[in-house]
């Protein structure tokens, strides 16, 4: 183990994130490179200590440890793929948003440039980096992942996934629509009570407490899904496509927005013309599973 | 306070639900007259202890409480609407599935035929009866919850909403939209790390913590919807119609069903085409309370 505390790190792209990643390295004592197209972003970091680069080179030569963090890839390969730009002897983390297919034709592009290649996705807003709060994923090489995981740590709660460089970005993705689910739920509710007077507040910590309750069923709900058996040991899904249907009904009964509820019932029904109304719910991952091509 | 520790209790309606309602009375020690059509599904609770009332009449007149949990409303109306039966005397607990209409107008003839009334809803499958885990909504006047609460608590955790008789049946609902939420949000991202070779138990914990971060958001959030102001304090909406984007792009690009991830993205671009880019993703109640009319 190496008892050094501080290490040598580059960030490229000073974006509202860049500039937040640069600053929490800085914090954390990391001698810290940072480049820009527009150099004015590099001011506040610069009075902070930061180093400006006058190029992407020579940024990328300024630490064992590179991030990058841009627009889109196209914007990552038109700054790094000049011919004159070395890569080897850096380790770069991508934590441009992409999808899993770009992350993985990335790694492919910085292995055969010399490049160590960590694809990373950050599940915070820029104003969290720094704090436990926000969640970075990373996907590649594990040993790079553990070389400078404890740099890493000063950006937030650092989690890695797996060899696979596509996890971060179908991890992120994935989180996201649990995110938008849970809130849209909750909409729904909140916009039925209200119909009764109910405020959102009141409403709230109920909406909260199934939420929990509910999340917490995954991993038992997961083991029906890893052994392809789903045994209506709770409920079975025609059962609770009735209950859908009330769903549906209240809601277009006091007038508010159906469409939730009737997706909601439309994948289950599909599932029980397929013969699997006597069985549970997480059955439907045959449905989530496969496009709908209609 | 009465320190009676019993209370004479009728339960009509003798389906799954019905005889597990039934049973967690009879083993809290409170005197159960049961009636059903098939009498034939008595048998097991007249074992237990319970009487068989033979007509629903009897039964009606056997407790000061009277729980009815059958088919729907129309049944409800048929077992009890006729000429001599007496509803006077007792507090009439509905336990049956229905809407916030319903629930509402059988509270109106209850009153007319001179009975108390509740409405409630079961959140519970029927093993689940007598146990903590068993959530019974109640509403309807107070003083009537309250003179029978300790009774009730045989069955589960009983909860009071308010005097509107249409509460527990939305309250019901409310929470099921969230419940096939929660699901169908894991689901989506099961299904997206499946086709890199993850497994449903490795990605369960993920989105239960995912869950249940989003969920401890939702009071803040309620606070804006009270008042009817969305500043972006963390996201603006067109900030996240961009990450929504990614993951229809990404669900199609890996071949899963892309539905969910559409609907999300829909609904917020109306909002946005509606002006409300700039704002926080609360705003969206205003899409969530209104008919959909196209």
């Amino acid at each position: 183990m190496n008892n050094e505390t501080t290490t040598p790190v580059a960030v490229i792209g000073l974006g509202l994130m860049g500039r937040a990643l640069a600053g929490a390295l800085l914090k954390a004592g990391h001698p810290t490179t940072v480049w820009n197209r527009t150099a004015a972003k590099a001011n506040q970091l610069v009075a902070e200590g930061a180093r400006l680069a006058p190029t992407v080179g020579d940024a990328l030569q300024a630490g064992s440890l590179t991030i990058i963090c841009v627009t889109d890839y196209q914007a990552v390969h038109e700054l790094l793929d000049a011919g004159d730009i070395k890569l080897d002897g850096t380790t770069l983390i991508n934590l441009t948003s992409g999808d899993s297919a770009q992350a993985r034709q990335a790694a492919q592009w910085a292995e055969l440039r010399g490049a160590r290649y960590l694809d990373g996705a950050i599940m915070a807003v820029p104003p969290a980096i720094g704090t436990a709060e926000a969640v970075i994923l990373h996907s590649g090489p594990q040993s790079d992942f553990e070389a400078h995981k404890s740099t890493l740590d000063a950006l937030g709660t650092v989690t890695y996934l797996g060899a696979d460089h596509g996890l971060a970005s179908l991890y992120d993705v994935a989180g996201l629509a649990m995110m938008w689910s849970v809130l849209n739920g909750w909409l729904q509710g909140t916009a039925l009570l209200r119909t009764a007077g109910v405020d959102a507040a009141t409403y709230a910590p109920f909406a909260r407490q199934i939420a929990a309750v509910v999340a917490a069923w995954l991993p038992g709900y997961a083991e029906q899904i890893d052994s392809g058996s789903f045994p209506a040991e709770v409920s079975a899904l025609e059962t609770d496509a009735r209950a859908m249907a009330h769903l549906i009904d209240e809601s277009e009964a006091v007038g508010v927005n159906a469409e939730l509820p009737k997706l909601i019932k439309a994948i289950a029904d599909r599932s029980i013309a397929a013969g699997h109304g006597g069985e549970q719910y997480p059955v439907l991952i045959e449905e989530f599973g496969k496009p709908r091509n209609d």
